[in-house]
């Protein structure tokens, strides 16, 4: 049994569908360079009429990049790396009219009692009921774990609570995370508990702003530089807890993409934020399940590169999931303003939503 | 063994303490009317100098109220609860110059390291590391269920959401709570929870907005009106679960406070400002430890009217713990504000912190 | 000219509307008790039937009341001050079915473009575009000086600052204010900053904490209770600047509802809290225009009782304007997910909004 | 007339500091590699000790660099600048001990008052008074508009609203800025305002949701790589408005960051993060002003490489504004809490700021 609704496709006899041209391309003028109407996508399921009644779904879109056609394959490319002469699909309508049709509809359970003129609470804040979204985010795991690729998206405040860290590093070695994309800060704070016992200088337990405790993630950074590497500073100084060490034990790939805002960075760093934005791309066309938390930077970024389906290797649809954990609305409505629509808020402290995820989960 | 440290009271053999002169006091000129240069109290123990080395600690103090000395008995009482000639402490300075001594460090551990000219993290953010402060809590509430006085102050939020409305009432079965402080909406939402299972119209499970759900509260207030009270509506309208219901079973008192955000309201509820106050008063003066989440508007109230400490009925004197659960630094840092500075701030969803709450206690 | 929309009411030829059946009523069973299936209004024009197509339109509705139909007259009444015996309209549906039609487009534009099925920005937030706000609600205020009836509600931060203060001050003077309705805290920290240039002991303009300055507010207090009004104290202490004093030389009522959060009160403040919505509602029923500043709690509370729309004597009918203006979006929010719809929200600090405002109305 | 405080350098004839050893240093062990005790700087004056009583100042330092002592050069170095063989101060205390001073009472006024054991109102938030704040701005702007460098940090928000953007272009124009910090999105948002007078594909005046606008920002995007630079696109675009055309016509110096969130990005985007804090900090070294708005990733990152004060060529010393304008008391806490604490929040919409600052200075 899957926690999640079938896939209902289009019905392309629908007479509009059934009369649609086929879907115009035109060649990249250069590399990175787009043809003039190019079509964007969003990370709904996009098809593209290729005449006759044969329809191509890409197999997991993103929002804006291009759809470029290679015979009969239809590939999802961020525009800087579409190449000069690649068939871009040129048009700007959804709704079949030039060959392209935007399948919003493909998950949605039939349509619910609703209509009155007037209703409370039409927005979701931190006074919505999260009671299920819970549930539900339990059994997604579940079946993830097994059948699917989660993908984890942190910010530091994960590291900075004894209890949080430890919940994050039980749900890894509990097999709940298939990657771990975070920045220089998630590192450096949590080999800084593992060897100070400290966030920022402020003990992770008790609060106490420990004398000295500014220097902390400085000298870890300065250790980390000097072994060389995470993995082999981690081994050679006897760190035996925490995030990273978890996902170097079970060989969870993290991906670390560096910022302005780093002190060092720590030597596995990608400060190009173009690789680094490839290196996250490819979990985030694998994924299944992505829980963004405590992290705007990150969680928009990866929202905006995470398509809202997967085509599963035996050709099912599947929806992806995108939880966002934060404490504001703010956090949550710009996900959704910057058009990460499908994207699942859950309003609260990170630190209660991992130790609550672990109990839960770990039994 | 008391999870809270001891009281060490000042040491009025001290120099300045010994030399200063007894406390002077004025009469009220009228009544609701305090003398010219009245001392107001902070919520910290204040204690006056009768002379002759004789000082007298107020029994429980409270914000901005007066200092009344009724021969040797020294009452804290709100100006507006003054009669004419009654004797009022005038004097505003706090260091014993005036017979008056403010005691702010009575439960302070010896001092700490510290010290560096520069630190991180020295306010209390949503990124604090709240682990420690969950296990202190739920040591103080083991400890108070049986020796003290627990205050709830409650916003309709708690009722919103299935789990944290079922582990309040959980924690009321359970002994955890002596007195419940909120307004009209979070009675009204817990019983539209109990008769419809929505909040606001909203199922408090699927987060469904339910059809002519805007009605619901509005249909509450009409039947509990038409029973004539809380109680009768209960028992008679069969309600079988829920925060209300639980404090009517447990006999633990409910004070509801009117405002004019109120729709209705239900019979129960005191509409008066100043006589809710005074029914607040009386829970606030004998708490030990107060809980108030998501509402500004109780939380605040009655933050003013709590002291930081009790003096027990065999002479000893324990801290009163006071804490605010919020999803905003500005709602914590709002208390601390007005001057409630000994509250301590959980940063999270109301909803998750019931939820826990009631996982660790229920064992 | 106006700077509003002309109304256009429902056409009731239409077959729906045309084949709707007279309304029915039913007579409260208590004063205080709605008969079953009451009929509540949304703040939107409502009409009910009244047989042989005659359709009377309450002449200014609110959010969560009833209607009584008295002979041919619909008034609109808060559920508590219905009277044992009242005619209360019934059904709940709102299309007309049941004699009752709530008209929600009556100003609407004609529609727009729109249709994409994807766009961003689809959320108010802070950093929505506000400058044709601005101008909007520039051109209204000029509007309704004359010819409306425009009602503030403040919170005590609009007195904390300097040029805020002289800028709502300015804004009474020069006819802008023909209502005042706040709290407690509002009227005591202006007459602390009149008396102490501070507010709640911090400096008005320098923002220093000054020496004694929480007594500052007691004192003011004090000093009221000891005159026995504000009129009097703003008089024989010679008080020439500030918000309330501005109101009592241009005549503008104030409505000051009391709260459990109060200090004193103020002998002018309602302490009850239905009739503080007594009085408070007389002017959200005559307002053509509201500003809600700063204040969660009486924001709502007017939000609640303020109509959409007002029948003006001549007959026509007119938009009514209530803007909130907050730091966050889940102020405005939570007014929306209360039902007022209709509000809109300009996300700033109340002390740039002051000031600009005057700036630009002043000239 | 400078609008600032005179420095007061320390007195090293005091006791203890005149007892002070020479500092120590050790060299660096490999190039980015820091020895064992490294001292860390602060952003306040830091001295070192040559011997002798020869002390040393830094010329502007940072936070989290280090000290480099070349010959009787004191330079302040990123770690990850640090060349092997560097000769690095070592020493973890700042009271002279082992020959550094951290000196942060330079810019003092002589002590206030103060000394209440209780006070309200000891945190800022967003009811603090700005009165002063911004005429303080006005005078500091107006000197350093001649006699300073001002650094502007810029979120994309400044560019979504019509008249914000003006006023930006206006500060421009006027002198107000000497180099322009941001990243892709200010860039791309300016000139979608200039050609599709949108934001993210709302109309910056009357936020409709524009047909298509989705699309705008990859337009803009896809034309300036088609023309090779913003420089090249605006003059063959023939834009003629907004704030990186103000920057280009009156040869403010702009950096734009990239950042893993990027579309694009825009040519001229720095996508190493090192290359691009590199960029910023020249300018941060050369600042006696900055400004921040709305972008907490570039705040924090400037804010982390300011200091607070500067040696001129004169020699003399003057402190370095930086202020910090947010909605939230967390984006202004969390400076703090980062080590910016000479930060100044201005709590309130940017759009208002913008438009407030020009209308001030322009006159």
């Amino acid at each position: 049994m899957t926690p999640f609704p079938a896939y209902v496709p289009p019905d392309f006899t629908r007479p509009d569908l059934a009369a649609a041209p086929p879907v115009r391309v035109a060649e990249a003028p250069g590399s990175g360079v787009l043809p003039a109407g190019f079509h964007a996508t969003s990370n709904y399921p996009e098809y593209v009429h290729l005449g006759g009644g044969r329809w191509l779904l890409a197999s997991g879109s993103r929002m804006d990049a291009v759809l470029v056609l290679d015979g009969d394959m239809l590939r999802v490319v961020e525009p800087r790396l579409v190449r000069r002469g690649d068939r871009v699909v040129v048009g700007r309508t959804e709704n079949g009219e030039e060959g392209i049709y935007v399948h919003t509809t493909g998950f949605d359970a039939p349509a619910g009692a609703g209509g009155d003129k007037f209703t409370f609470r039409s927005r979701g804040t931190r006074e919505s009921p999260f009671s299920r979204s819970y549930e539900e985010l339990y059994d997604i795991l579940r079946h993830d774990r097994d059948h699917g690729h989660i993908v984890w998206v942190l910010g530091p405040a994960v590291a900075f609570d004894r209890d949080s860290r430890a919940a994050m590093a039980g749900l890894i070695g509990g097999g709940y995370c298939h990657a771990l994309l975070a920045g220089n800060a998630l590192a450096t704070h949590d080999l800084e508990a593992a060897l100070f016992h400290t966030g920022l200088g402020q003990d992770i337990y008790t609060q106490a702003l420990v004398a000295g405790g500014h220097y902390h993630h400085l000298d870890v950074i300065n250790e980390v530089l000097r072994h060389g590497s995470l993995e082999r500073a981690i081994a050679e100084l006897g760190i035996r807890d925490g995030i990273i060490r978890a996902c170097l034990e079970h060989r969870v790939p993290v991906v670390l993409a560096g910022s302005i805002r780093d002190d060092g960075p720590l030597p596995d760093v990608i400060t190009d934020s173009r690789q680094a934005q490839d290196a996250m791309r490819a979990h985030a066309r694998r994924a299944t399940t992505v829980i963004a938390l405590a992290t705007q930077l990150h969680a928009i970024a990866v929202g905006n590169m995470t398509p809202s389906y997967r085509v599963l290797d035996d050709g099912t649809v599947r929806p992806v999931y995108f939880y966002i954990v934060d404490m504001s609305e703010f956090g949550a409505d710009k996900l959704a303003n910057r058009g990460s629509g499908q994207a699942r808020a859950i309003l609260t402290n990170v630190q209660d939503f991992m130790v609550n995820l672990w109990n839960n989960l770990k039994g």
